[in-house]
């Protein structure tokens, strides 16, 4: 009796054991500074709160369509496609458990055995996990830093493209880098797309994560539509993510085969939840307002606390709750060569919890920098100032 | 730009169609019975109702961990253990969004590609779909009828097993047949797992729905607790359907591998939803007590009225909310060869709806007799009354 040893190709999420490191400390009597998390510590909008309770009361308990209701999916078509400058109508949403469901049923839906899937590094890294796990072969492309922001590196996507190459994961308003392409950049990107007819998975779960400008969809390029399929979740924009609602949007024979994968996994997706979700996506916007308000306030409070540091600069990024400093200085500075024993020290010298970018892929051949993730979406603008002093104390001494 | 071959191997529950017929015979303003539903239309008990309200209320709307929170994960060990005389410790259940994610988890923690897994047929058929999807060859037992109720064919089941036999899927208290084993039943099929070093899925979705009489599992046996994972569910207990809640339970091992897969599919089941049900599995039993009250009228009525029609004779399951009459002697009545048809008639000419033989598997080979399932929960005693009485002189008559 033993395991199957196809899971020897199963990755998972490191960051966890930031999380387990920063909750042991914590455990032991200090204050931790909690920027490792990904998570939301701010409330639900109390319209979505009361709208699932009356959903419940309304009977909303027994099963639902595998699709997801239609109702909700009418109502995810159009905001998704309103946003984009597109027009997608119900039969091009599959309602998921959250966002995540939507790249491991991606991938199954259009890769093989031995198919070639690009993907971001540093990036999420559930993108590698289901590309290997599912048997395919994961081809990461990086990043280039320019003036403290990043910009794709489209020359390394050109070379990666082989004839096995089947679909190309592309995460705009990226986790943990922040970066945000370009309009030409993503033409650059759809381009390639439409030359070697690649499948694009946009995960767009920051998409409405904005704090300025215009966002900008790669489905809004000619062409591109018909061969993308989005990651959309509730998650982030309604405080949401231990709700678990997401949804896959796409053209509708990838849409009717992911559906099907979900007759095969969950069943349903919680209905009482789904039909909360009708009146409250295209509704009142006041909560999401206020969510995007108070990030706005970190975002700008760790900025400026990061900037305050000697040897680190950055740009503030337009979206995410993400910020992705070059340490490079600092591990030189201390004569380190480990970003991650940066990590433990500073769990320790300051109570300031961050990952690395060692948690977002296996760093690529030639990477020179260092580089830490800092997430402000589960700590206070307080304590961002406070932590990032500390911070500062221990980043700027030599010991 | 095409989808993945691999999907071809991907299976779906055909049962749905009913559904769609049963919806549009509806639309046309006919009253449908609705036998075919595998749903509960009773509500969820309001303790649970105002519990997951609280919590929503209380901030329990952020991510937890994939596995489950601690607290839900050792009230389910404690439940699930005292209930089949066995000790679990959280450590030993994965929370998961409904029972039927355990199914693909379990077939993906122990099966490699071209291993062979044996499972029920007639069954429930995510099975056969997920064996096969995943590589694995689907190898199929079947029932014997003994006076109108089933025993699992144990020679059949020993014939089948081969050297790359990897698991056994057992689903006692059954989908659609309502089988039950004797305990000298499952002792022969213990003693096969033990001999072959099998892993077993043990589907327990309906071992707390009885009418009368203890249940019994397999990892009460010895030497089975440690090769079986249980597949739990909170949906038909507390009438959660739509809510998605569920469990594995099995050896540390196994379900270690199947929290990674939680990692990787839906980050984590709703939080709030875990929250509620912490007090309430443990907690006070006058819902589900009057639950199960509900749906024993129900399957009185519902094998009165089947064992009024002349040529129907079944006994009352102890267990499951389905019935599965052997309707040979009907078909034989209207000269019909496919129990398709007579679904597709009754539905036009009486407006019952219900599933046959055919949705739960393939045929065997051999298989002399026709049967049709009828779910009674979905439908309230006096419709069944009706229903049933109306498909008495349908099927009576021989046009």
């Amino acid at each position: 009796m033993r395991l199957a040893r196809q899971l020897e190709k199963l990755g998972t999420e490191t960051a966890f054991a930031v999380s387990g490191a920063a909750a042991a400390w914590a455990a032991k009597g200090h204050k931790v500074y909690p920027f490792h998390l990904g998570d939301i510590n701010i409330p639900t909008p109390a319209n979505i709160v009361e709208a699932a309770y009356k959903a419940i009361r309304d009977g909303y308990t027994g099963y639902c369509p595998a699709a997801g209701i239609p109702e909700l999916r009418a109502v995810i078509a159009d905001d998704v496609g309103r946003k984009r400058g597109v027009t997608y109508s119900a039969e091009n949403v599959s309602v998921q458990p959250g966002g995540k469901p939507v790249i491991g049923k991606f991938i199954a839906a259009v890769m093989d055995p031995g198919d070639e899937v690009l993907y971001p590094n540093p990036g999420y890294p559930i993108y590698e996990s289901q590309i290997e796990y599912q048997g395919g072969v994961a081809v990461p492309y990086g990043y280039v830093e320019k003036d403290g922001g990043f910009e794709l590196d489209i020359d390394a996507i050109r070379r990666s493209i082989t004839p096995r190459t089947k679909a190309l994961i592309y995460n705009n308003y990226q986790n943990p880098t922040g970066a945000q392409s370009t309009r030409q950049e993503m033409e650059e990107l759809a381009e390639l797309a439409l030359k070697h007819d690649l499948w694009v998975l946009s995960d767009d779960a920051y998409y409405e994560m904005r704090y300025s400008g215009e966002p900008l969809s790669i489905v809004n390029l000619p062409g591109m539509q018909e061969r993308t399929v989005i990651l959309y979740t509730c998650s982030k924009r309604f405080a949401m993510t231990g709700w678990r609602l997401g949804a896959a949007i796409g053209p509708k024979e990838v849409i009717d085969v992911i559906n099907k994968l979900n007759t095969n996994a969950e069943s349903c997706t919680t209905h009482f939840i789904q039909r909360a979700m009708v009146e409250a996506i295209p509704g009142d916007t006041s909560g999401p307002d206020q969510i995007l308000q108070i990030l706005r306030e970190r975002r700008d409070a760790a900025v400026a606390g990061l900037n305050a540091i000697d040897g680190i600069s950055i740009q503030a990024p337009e979206s995410t709750f993400y910020l992705f400093p070059n340490v490079t200085k600092i591990l030189e500075r201390k004569g380190m060569s480990d970003v991650n024993q940066l990590m433990d020290e500073a769990l320790v010298r300051t109570n300031v919890s961050f990952c690395t970018r060692k948690h977002f892929g296996r760093p690529l051949p030639g990477e020179k920098h260092a580089y830490i993730r800092l997430a402000y979406s589960g700590i206070d603008v307080d304590d961002i100032r406070e932590g990032l002093q500390r911070l500062k104390e221990y980043f700027e001494s030599s010991e």
